[in-house]
Parts: C-alpha cells; sequence; structure tokens
C-alpha cells in the first residue's frame, strides 16, 4: 500500500535533499494520476494522436481478444469504426481512482472501470474491467508502458489483475 | 498533460523558491481535486449552500436548458422541487476523476460523470455526462468559475468539451 | 473544505518549518487517497488479508445489518459465502473521489460508491452507497478507525453520512 513507509510523522524541519525526494514522490504520485485521468475524456472524444501520447512509442495495451504493442496501434484502435461507433452514439470509459505504487522510475496502477454506452435513449453499463498498468518514466514524464485490461466477469485471470 | 514539463527527474537539493513553487503547484491541484470530489456529496445530501460555495459569486453552472450565474441560482437548484425529489428518492452524482491544466491563478478541469438514481428499487443510470471546468484562485480558495455539463449522448457538442 | 486555508498564494520561500508542514499534509492527502482507492481491487479480487489491512486492528465497518468491529471481522466478510459469490460471478466495488478533511493525526473521508455485479452476461447496479469514514494515523501510517455505509435509497440516515 502507498501510505506505508512514509515518514510523514516528523516534527521540525528536514534536510534539503530529504524535502526534494519527498516532493518528487507526491510529484510522481499526481503526475500519474493525471495521466490516467486523461483517458476517459480523451477517448470518449476520439481524440486519437492524445490518447496514443499517453503510451511510450512501443507501449502495449492488451484487451481481451486485442493487443496493441504502439503507439500507432493505439491511435488506430481509437480510429476504428467499433470505437467510432461508440463515440457517435455516447460512450463514458470511467476510470476508477488507481492504486498506485512507486518504484523509483517505474510505476504500477491498479484500477477498475465501467463502460457506459448511450443505447435506446438511455444509459447502461456495457463492461467493468479490471485494469493493471505499469508506468515508466520518460524524458516526456509518465507513460504507460504496458496496460492489461480484463472483464470482471467471474475469471480469475481478471481478478488476478487487481491483487497487490 | 499534466504530466509534461514537471521536472520529477532532477537530483540533490533544489533552491528554496524552487521547492515553493513546486510546492504550490502540487498544493494547486489537491485542493482543486478536493474541490471538484466534494460537489457530489454535498448535491446528494442537499446541502444547498456548501453546493453554491464551489462556484465563485458569479460563477456559472451551464446544464443543456439550464443556464445558472450566481451561488444564489446554483442553491436555487438544489433546493427546486426536482432536485428534491431526485435526492429524497436517493441520487448519485457520481464524478469520475478530473483531468486538471494549471495556469498560474486559473486551472481548466475536465471529467466525465454518472447520475445514478434510485427508481423502483433499483439503481440506474439516468445519465453520462462530459463537464469542462473553469476554475480561479480566490482569497477562499479555489472555485468554479464556470463549469459546462452536456450529455455524452452522441452530441458532438458534449465531446468538444472533452477534448484538450 | 479542504481548499480553504491553504496559503497558495504565497511567494517567495518560505521556512523550512512550514514546507515540512505544507509537504506533511500533501502526503496525508495522497495517503488516504491511496488507501480508499486500494478497497476496491482488493475487495473485488478477495485479498482478504489486505482488505482487512486497511482499518486499524479494532477498526470498524458498519453497513446496515452488519457491523464489523475489527480486521477479522473484515477479513471474514471478504471470505463469506456471499461475498466470494459475487467476486466469483464478477463485481466492482467502484468508490468515488474521495472528499477529504484532515484534522492532524485523524481524518474523515466522505464518498459515494457503486455496487457492479456481473449478472446473466450484463452488468447492473446492485447499490449506490454513501460513505462517511474515519481515519487516524498509526505507525503503519493512516489506517480506517471507522467506516459508515448506508444505500443512498433516499433515507435521511444516507444522506446525513454526506454532510460536511
Amino acid at each position: 500500500m502507498d501510505a506505508d513507509g512514509t515518514d510523514t510523522g516528523a516534527t521540525g524541519a528536514a534536510p534539503a535533499a530529504d524535502i526534494e525526494r519527498r516532493l518528487g514522490r507526491l510529484e510522481d504520485l499526481l503526475a500519474i494520476t493525471g495521466l490516467l485521468a486523461a483517458y476517459g475524456p480523451l477517448v470518449d472524444s476520439g481524440s486519437a494522436d492524445d490518447v496514443a501520447a499517453l503510451w511510450t512509442e512501443d507501449g502495449v495495451y492488451d484487451v481481451e481478444g486485442l493487443r496493441m504493442g504502439s503507439r500507432d496501434d493505439v491511435r488506430t484502435m481509437v480510429l476504428s469504426r467499433p470505437h467510432q461507433r461508440f463515440i457517435e452514439s455516447g460512450s463514458l470509459h470511467f476510470m476508477g481512482s488507481p492504486s498506485i505504487t512507486l518504484h523509483g522510475d517505474s510505476a504500477t496502477a491498479i484500477c477498475e472501470s465501467l463502460l457506459v454506452l448511450h443505447k435506446d435513449g438511455g444509459f447502461e453499463i456495457a463492461r467493468g474491467g479490471a485494469h493493471r498498468i505499469r508506468l515508466v518514466r520518460t524524458t516526456e514524464g509518465w507513460r504507460i508502458a504496458e496496460r492489461t485490461a480484463r472483464a470482471l466477469d467471474g475469471s480469475e485471470e481478471a481478478r488476478g489483475l487487481l491483487r497487490p
């Protein structure tokens, strides 16, 4: 858990290098949170290039039945007919708050999601998903190196993605 | 994207003014995140004054078919019969994680939302929404200057709100 | 509201003790956010020990009809047949962004939630919930001391949990 190991109980002034390290850790957490929060609005507005730029150049997005292995693949998915049909009718790729673990220049984020589609004048949940996301720090900032998503339909594989 | 341009890779101690600037940026992001997270619980509990106080005195809340232009207007909406009927039956104004961009003393937050209503003993999604929110720093802290919301029903206008 | 009272408008360098205090506050907010974000993925993957460890040893989890009063009780709930049936079919305990108020070594978080179940090949919202969570700082980090949850079915009790 992220909360562990943080010396928030310290009193008095900390040395400058310690301040720097703690500040960097918070910046990392908020940069990753922001990156992941951007996905839904970008993908539901059809912003194909911006969605692709959330990944590294050779980043992987593995959804059951579809394995994308580059920004080009992600862009192609956003521009594909099935995805365009979603957004033309109205869709929300609603991501839950991520549980983030930092390991220096890489990080793991775990979260759940709802795909909500506008259909026949109403809104329905088409899919509940589990996500395990590996991120890396690049010269452009944090990017997704690999994201694996599975429907939470009772499969052990989906539950496995959610374990610490 | 928020992640960009943050010099999190720096090593060693940074000058005091730089620490101050980075700390202020994180405080801004978390203050805005907290302000937006407060909306759902406040509006679903009928806390009309507290909902109104999330906006500036002359803040705008533009939902299709209704344009509120002040805290008074927002308060009136919360106290209105339609909204009171929602909360008397049970409602969740469920807001997704915001994607926030800071520009000094103003900021833009983009997010999606689900309006879930308790009905006939069950819960259903009555609306999926797109939100573009302009915030300003005031002497009271960050406040909403303008929030535009549209149903994600396939309209180009709604998708436009979600674009960077 | 969290945004209030934060002197983010300061210019120039702040004294070291002030930096330390502001940094500690941000660390507290993100530790609590991370702790609460971990709940859904852990409980939906059946990680009973990890779910229990989000609470203090004698932490309370009060859901209507069930009052757990320890980590053991929480662990037992996760391992119970009703919960195991949820996760074997597919479930999402989808928690909304928390509105957090810090009071030194304790804190209050308020949020809403959706329980989404996979059923008959589709996904449906089985419950919309209101949560009021009291947290304490322990030697292990922030932990839940008491969490009260009620269905947002129009009851005044549920709405009361969401008020400031």
